[in-house]
């Protein structure tokens, strides 16, 4: 365990960029006082707001640039105009040197993924990373992953990602085995892709001492919480977690929308107005920000381009407790031992270009 | 369009069977009293319900048989046992011998998908039949496919959805040329499975007269009514729709157990009830159910096993309007004006055994 944790942020990541980042790090610097940072980006954005906080700047460095990596821009374009030169890649280049223990960035995705894939390369025995994040459950929280770092992958990959989930999720949830589901259309099993089934066959042979393999689960079981770790490929990851924001949105325009057409509901609402806000706590995004991009030599974590000064601090307390809790050492262990039946899994398709 | 609707139903599909199936019929009968209706099951379980129904008993006709095909049962264990014998295949049966326009069964999916391949075939140019339901959104009802008939399938299958969502639509809703969406997992044009890439070039060349492409729409866009119809092969249609039931249940539940932590939101809950009812009546799993079958030589619907008598009218209601509307002729008539391009598309992987 690092005696300081070094986190190395992207300041102009996402949709306002250092008016986000720097509060954001202040709030979560305030929780873990024993992290310095490293601020890569536009000085004089970065200056004026950190101005507001003595004692984030107290402990922090900036690094200038002032090339940022635009939310529109695809992968390739990134990589050939902003590497060795944006704030993403400089912010990444710091892990991979050895400055930072861990790099945060509410930048593009895309190209935060092709950034730090091509910088820090991926583990031994993983061909590409994935986005992993916790999702809110009946029964605390969940791991979800991939969320749609790459498209298809044979059983081999998928057993790497609950390599990978489980090892997040025992830093994150303090577990010593944390069960793993494979997402599938069917408990049965016969059912699914035949990866999946080859999959499962795997996780039951190997009988891994650090999970707790406990079958296919559906989509709705997700929210009820049956598994510590759902594992999916990112395509159908990627649905279902744009079906599952996409429906909360939806019925909550509509409650709110009913609510307004009479006098009564709305004292109604007025009165169970705590409910309300304990619903909008518990499925808040932003309480749940920070996605980790797993199977990379260093700890890489995505924020929401959305998220505000709040849900950028989750982001960072997510990356301090991987480093603090030393995920790398727990993935790379497991790995390790069943390198064998992981080194040989092919790369699944890029979903980007 | 026919003179009189006939109507097949499997009497003993279901968790309860007749008792739901009648009562059902009897209220779909009311709203369509131009309506024939073959009950098929067991006469001492079908005839204590129609004693209570003297207007559907005076256009019914009973077939009887005792053999059941049971939830559990894998479609290759039904076709053997329940072939030629079962309430469900009988009801099939109907339609292929001309009897009857339309089947309706709330029994076991997986083997109404088997026994209805197998007895009534696909259309020209179909190789495998996809589940096509309604799906309420923030703009009224679109329709989504595949539910999870088959898993994967090429760029053909996805134009055959496509085509047949749109016949579906046009007669549901009574559109003269429905939008159509991809899903996928974003919506720049270089993101996603080469099939869905491709099928989006087809669609863009085809330029169908009756359907509208508009590109590729996301998870969260299902329910802001992007598109009348959404296309996906059966293994992410089906995590789609799970995991909307899912964060539906999960956000009903949150909120209840809420408003139940202070007596000041029970209050608030008793004044915006009718709010709420709103919201359940809009979710109502049973208000838009019925499931399609679409591919097949006849019209099969698919009622929800635990769907109560209302809901099984809304089952009976889609198999009438698809008939009162002519959907074959109308998927007939686009398959054969682009059969070519449908027809040598591969069959898709089983999704059961």
């Amino acid at each position: 365990m690092p005696q300081k944790v070094r986190i190395a942020l992207d300041a102009m990541g996402g949709d306002v960029g250092a008016a986000v980042v720097i509060p954001g790090a202040a709030i979560s610097h305030k929780r873990h006082p024993e992290t310095e940072f490293l601020l890569v980006g536009d000085r004089s954005k970065i200056e004026p707001e950190l101005a507001n906080y003595p004692a984030l700047k107290a402990c922090s460095r900036i690094i200038h640039t002032e090339v940022a990596v635009s939310a529109s821009e695809k992968p390739s374009q990134a990589l050939r105009r902003g590497r060795k030169t944006s704030s993403m890649w400089l912010a990444i280049d710091a892990v991979k040197k050895g400055e930072a223990d861990v790099v945060i960035s509410a930048g593009n995705t895309g190209a935060l993924m092709a950034m730090a894939r091509f910088n820090l390369r991926t583990l031994p025995g993983i061909d590409r990373p994935a986005i992993a994040a916790t999702w809110p459950t009946m029964r605390g929280d969940s791991i979800v992953l991939d969320l749609g770092a790459s498209i298809g992958g044979d059983a081999h990959h998928l057993v790497a990602l609950a390599v990978m989930g489980s090892a997040m999720a025992s830093v994150l949830f303090n577990l010593k085995r944390p069960t793993v589901g494979l997402l599938n259309i069917g408990v049965e099993e016969m059912k699914g892709h035949e990866e999946i089934r080859e999959a499962a066959e795997l996780l039951r042979a190997m009988n891994l001492p650090q999970l707790h393999y406990i079958g296919f689960v559906e989509g709705d079981s997700i929210g009820r919480g049956v598994a510590d770790v759902v594992v999916t490929e990112g395509f159908s990851g990627n649905i279902a977690l744009k079906m599952a924001e996409g429906t909360a949105r939806q019925i909550s325009d509509y409650l709110r929308s009913a609510i307004q057409r009479s006098w009564r509901s709305r004292i109604g609402y007025l009165l169970a107005r705590p409910a309300f806000q304990a619903l909008r706590d518990k499925m808040d995004p932003s309480k749940s920000n920070g996605g980790l991009l797993l199977g990379l030599n260093g700890v890489v974590v995505k924020s929401h381009g959305g998220a505000d000064a709040e849900g950028f601090a989750y982001a960072v307390d997510v990356g301090y407790e991987m480093v603090h809790f030393d995920l790398l050492t727990k993935i790379n262990q497991m790995l390790n031992r069943d390198g064998g039946a992981l080194v040989s899994a092919p790369a699944p398709q890029e979903p980007v270009s």
